[in-house]
């Protein structure tokens, strides 16, 4: 683990992420998300920041659980509307040069054969700059736009994303050799067909059989992140990830599961410090302890109860409109109010009611939420990667672009001065960036497969 | 019908188009395709000749019918290694204002829930430049490589694309009214829930139910384009293409073409000048015209006959490679012949070698071939344009940037002395650019699924 922290912006391509209602702020742009300006000033901006990458989550469908309706959801622009964030990488890597893009794509959505095309081409027009954030999907209401009577059980949803994974692998590692690429004028060969193979992969859940349609790019698999939380996610993310996110606000809770990953990352093979591990925080930075203060009670004027909790059970699976708003939440352990329970451990082990919860989790959801001068937070960014062994931060914003204008321009300094942060963008591709080689390492199940020399 | 000419520069985004060989032309870049400079610079390129668009043809699949074999396609880099074109639209798009973008996608492949939203998330990211170009695939290559075991009936597929349409227009012009996104900074609402609409597709192919992902874009339904040339694709093209592409090396030919697609619209209720029909063309253009048919002699040289034979036998679904190379073909009237002769009446109703067949299309295909000085060319393109009734034309290049250049430098100001070509940009989208308003007319049938005043 090196000392110097891995900084990524956690975003989504919609009018709110988690500050539910911070679009009403007259300083905060968001709602300017369909724009093209908007993002591009985003890219300068992080770049100039030295942003290690921006990272889009990504949710298909709309939170319909609070009160049995999407009204709440759409009425409060809770990450609803939500374009395509794939649409933002080559604009935003058309006016930056090391900026990489964490994508999110959801791999029971996405037909494997083309995702793999897509991701090649993200990675040959970034010139390496492309990660993907490995999902399954959460919501009935994605599942059902999409034709499915319901998503398919957790579980399996892993056993779907293995046949997938092998099966991108066996395209974007397997089909063309290092040397295919021959573009010989003399002889007028572009390629040299015995070095391009065609895969033939009959999976339990996906068939495919031909060429891959990309030459290899300089990554060939673009870095590959994962954010799952139960033992069968981490023990995907152990064996696939390169980039793992967490969050919480327990130092302990979080030290443990980054220890768990990076064990079981071991125990298969890896070297622990091929996983990185990032998390979630919010920070409002100011010129003084006072200006952050300040801040934070400013954003908090325009958070949203009604907006908040519709995400919140939206992405707890739980109706939080059945429980009264002052009284005191009254849970059973029920497989749905453990997920509940997990929300409000962030409080302590007292019980809460719904508007406290709300309130806790109107400006940064259920991630780390830090306020203070630079120094103070920096401070605070240094404690947790010490304590528990995270290798960086993913930072979502409040208000744009005044959240990230303040990391940029107070924080980073900071941390510079502090040699806590780069003072200039490593070389090569994203994942030579965050410490690799450009290529997946050979204890990486991609490896195994690779064709000829 | 204006008396300007439509500009659209046709190119896939891969190392070779319909050129086969010219890749290996001194003077020729396009073996940059993958990278993001190559495709800025050709979009600045455009936009100075003000180009209405670009057009991205796409192929899923390689070539493989020529020989039994993929070989001589990889070989000869014919169309492949083949990218994904949508992800050039916003890149593109960050360098100009103007230049329009008619992407081909797929719907034998896509899925449409999907698919809606990225269409919709590039109509918000252009500020409304974006077309789709509707194929439904043509090899069976490509289908295997999606899993399936072969294309799916050439008729039946355009019943998959009337289902698919219908979806396409439920979430685009059906799920928000034009007024839901209120963004009521007092009352904390950003879009209003009733009027924002679920739908509820079954279709005999597609399902879908919930609400479209994207609020509603400048077009909400992109420029929709089509190739068909069959019967039913005519028809299909008739009743929603807003552009149809066509080509032919005959001017009566192509004439009855435009007249038939025009009063089959018409038949349906629609306007037929809203149906823009394009004419496939490869012009050379020189300062002299034997600056010109020396650059022809040129091109020739680069010209490979298997790569030519390979994307023949590909396109036509017939192996060449069976027939002796020198002598006249003999074909019988079966219903790949059938193709493979509608090749051959390019050359008149002679009998050919397949040689001379190679050596016919080796720089343009099946399409138009013009060389001259720009007077030569800006003639011979109004003639095409008084007799055959199409609005304009789609360039393919031969090396570039060389060819557009060409275009862009020496044809575009002779049109111009002749009013045949607009000296600046119209206003507006895509849709207001080629003649339309904004939004699709009320003959359309997507306007049936409108909701709200």
């Amino acid at each position: 683990m090196t000392k110097e922290m891995i900084f990524s912006a956690l975003d989504m391509f919609s009018p709110s992420f988690l500050a539910q209602g911070i679009w009403k702020h007259p300083g905060d742009r968001s709602t300017d998300f369909n724009t093209m300006e908007y993002w591009l000033d985003y890219a300068r901006l992080l770049e100039r920041g030295l942003f290690d990458m921006i990272f889009m989550a990504d949710t298909l469908g709309v939170y319909d659980i609070y009160g049995g309706s999407r009204d709440a959801a759409i009425r409060g622009g809770v990450q609803i509307p939500m374009n395509d964030p794939f649409m933002l990488v080559t604009a935003m890597a058309s006016v930056t040069k090391n900026l990489g893009f964490g994508i999110t794509g959801n791999l029971s959505f996405e037909p494997p054969y083309l995702f793999a095309r897509r991701m090649s081409t993200l990675d040959h027009l970034t010139g390496g700059r492309v990660g993907w954030n490995i999902v399954t999907g959460i919501l009935d209401s994605g599942a059902k736009a999409m034709g499915h009577d319901k998503m398919i059980p957790h579980d399996k949803r892993y056993d779907v994303a293995d046949d997938y994974l092998t099966l991108m692998y066996k395209l974007w590692e397997g089909s063309w050799e290092d040397g295919a690429v021959v573009r010989d004028l003399e002889k007028g060969i572009y390629a040299d067909p015995a070095r391009v193979h065609a895969i033939d992969h009959q999976g339990e859940y996906f068939r495919s059989s031909g060429i891959h349609m990309c030459s290899p790019s300089p990554q060939r698999t673009p870095v590959l992140f994962q954010a799952g939380a139960s033992d069968r996610g981490r023990q995907f993310a152990a064996s696939n990830a390169e980039g793992v996110f967490v969050n919480g606000t327990s130092k302990e809770s979080m030290a443990r599961t980054v220890a768990d990953i990076r064990k079981r990352a071991a125990a298969l093979g890896r070297d622990p410090q091929d996983v990185k591990v990032l998390a979630g925080a919010t920070v409002i930075v100011g010129r003084t302890e006072k200006e952050a203060q300040d801040k934070r009670q400013d954003y908090l004027r325009y958070a949203s109860t009604e907006a908040t909790l519709a995400h919140a059970s939206g992405g707890m699976g739980v109706d939080l409109a059945k429980y009264p708003l002052d009284e005191p939440i009254r849970y059973e352990e029920t497989d749905a109010n453990r997920t509940l329970m997990e929300a409000l451990t962030k409080r302590g082990d007292r019980t809460y009611t719904v508007r406290q919860v709300a309130e806790e989790m109107s400006l940064s959801g259920r991630n780390l939420l830090l306020v203070g001068d630079a120094q103070q937070v920096a401070d605070e960014l240094a404690a947790w990667k010490e304590a528990t062994g995270v290798d960086g931060f993913n930072l979502a914003r409040l208000t744009m672009p005044e959240t990230l204008k303040d990391i940029v321009e107070l924080l980073v300094p900071a941390l510079q001065e502090r040699g806590l942060y780069k003072r200039d963008y490593g070389q090569g591709t994203l994942r030579e960036k965050l410490g690799g080689a450009a290529r997946l390492p050979a204890s990486h199940p991609a490896a195994g497969y690779r064709k000829g020399a």
